[in-house]
Order: C-alpha cells, then structure tokens, then sequence
C-alpha cells in the first residue's frame, strides 16, 4: 500500500492515538487502512460414502487436490459461499450442513471454514480453476498430493467424527515451521 | 474507494476477466482491490457461575454490554485475539476454550466467532472502551440492554449447552431485517 485510496496521497505506516498497532494511515485525510485476515469457505460434498475432490488448475499448488473453497464474498453467507464456491470449481450443487472445521493459516492472515456436505445429485465436472474433479473412497483419498493443510485437516476431521457417529467442530492454527 | 492505492489513479467499477462479481480495479497498474468480510473475535468470560459483560463507551451501541469482542488482527490466532480483546476492554486475562458461536451479520459483513472462556482470576476494570465491568449471575443479565445479536446469541446458546452438559458450536446468519 502506497497511496490512500481516498484522497491519492501518500501513505505512511503509523500508530494512530488510542490503538497499539502500527497502521497504513493517510496524514492528508486522516483515513487508517486497516488490514485484516480473510475467510476462505469451503465444504466436503459427499455421494454416499464418496467424497468429491478438485485437482487445482491454479496455483499455489497447481495439480494438488482439494476441497471446493475460496475467498468468502461481501453480502453472501458462509454457507451461500461454499455452496459456490463447489458449484463454481466443480459444477456441483450441495446442501451445506454443519461446520466441520476452522483452519487458521496465521502467516498469510486466512481463516478457512470447512462445512460438511451432500451432493444434490451426482452431476459434477471440472470448472475454469479445475484440471478434474472425481469422486474418491475413503481408501483412495490422495492424502500425499493434498493441496493445503486446511483440506487435511478438514478430512482427517471428517472421517475421524464419522467413526464416531458425531459432527464435531474442529479448531487448528497453523504458524509458518520456524516462526 | 476513490483511488488505486498501488499508484494513485483513479479506479474503476468493473468484473475482471475470468470473474463473475464487479470489483475495484486499477485500469492503469491492473490491481484488483477486493473487498471481505472481517472476522470479529469474543469470548464469553466466566468466574464460577457468574459472566464477564462490559458495558460501551463506544459507538455503535454505546452504553450497551457486550461480551469483550473486536476485530481480529494480522498475525494472531483467534483465541489470541479474544484474548487480547479482553485485555483491552475489560482489563483481565482469560483461558480461553471451545468456540461457542459464529454470527455471520451479513449486511455489514462481520463474522462474529465467540469461544467459552474462564478467567484466571477476578481482576478486571474498564478498559478505555468500557463504561464499566461486571460480572452478572445468569438472572442478572441484562438481555433489553445487550449491544448486538451476536452477544445475545452466544449468550443464549451458551446457557443452553450448559443446562445439557454440552459444548456445541452454533452458527448464526443475521441480514438485516426486510433485506
């Protein structure tokens, strides 16, 4: 950030009166520009017992393979936005059901909230930031070639309360190795 | 958002090749400016039987309780950002446990997420954002003066789990009413 997107003037980093922390302040208008983590939502959609995964055809970790899930939107809820999300990369429709896990990824300020999921029908194919969708067994899950420590966890999880006839919620921060 | 805050031309109002929604966008340096929910972060403190409500000195809802809450910062988890958010506004330090609720207030995207958590000792004060703290037993809580619904939700359902010996998690979509 180099200019207020106000007034275009320079911007300079700052501790504004009365806050703690050193913010993106405008000394023209006076506007602080915080900055703040982000929510990624996604779901995992099931087809009996088969869960439905997208290989990325993006990066980062393009070729690895994940839940549907991406940037929450402005005026849309959790929910609304996984169901996109699905329906945007793997041209599916689902019911979302509970949450199944939080995922904060603290060095790059992103929270990611998984749901559970069922497919409405078994229609599914690969959308524009998908190299193939497919539905996988238990036994055939690719856990070494997942793309994010979110879509392990959220699987792990999944399959973990599954055994215990629960639908549990899941915390786990994830801190960059070495920080 | 008036300019482009990479090189201070002025932005546009349009959908981004390969996107669906319109977004703020540079036409001469192509940055696209995106706009997210934030997440605000909060804890229901208790000490024995009683719960750690404080009271605003601010706007919105000024003179109103909430449960310590605000927005998550960059670089902290959001049990460390509940936590710092009772430090700040009533003075006392919390263990923090399982995550009672998220209210999504979908017209002024804010995803609420409250945890449970217990206070390590009964030292607490208004911090520069209260009017005053205090610790109320459950017939004592203020529920015509409570701030917001996220407050009251997180409040009732963590009650409602207490009376069942259960730790749920409880998710919440408030939009605003006739939208």
């Amino acid at each position: 950030m180099n200019f207020c997107s106000e007034c275009a003037q320079p911007i300079s980093v700052q501790v504004p009166e009365g806050d703690s922390l050193p913010r993106y302040v405008c000394e023209q208008c006076g506007t602080i520009h915080y900055r703040n983590p982000l929510l990624v939502v996604g779901c995992v959609p099931t087809w009996g017992d088969r869960i439905l995964l997208c290989r990325r055809a993006i990066e980062p970790r393009l070729g690895y393979w994940t839940v549907p899930a991406g940037f929450l939107e402005n005026d849309e809820t959790t929910r609304e936005g996984a169901a996109r999300e699905t329906r945007e990369e793997a041209c599916a429709e689902v019911e979302i059901g509970s949450a199944v896990s939080m995922t904060h990824v603290v060095h790059v300020n992103q929270v990611h909230l998984m749901y559970r999921a069922r497919l409405v029908n078994e229609r599914y194919a690969a959308g524009s930031e998908s190299l193939e969708v497919a539905l996988f067994r238990r036994e055939d899950i690719p856990w070494e070639e997942l793309a994010f420590p979110s879509v392990r966890f959220c699987l792990e999880r999944y399959y973990q309360d599954l055994d215990r006839g629960t639908e549990g919620f899941h915390i786990q921060d994830v801190r960059r190795p070495g920080s």
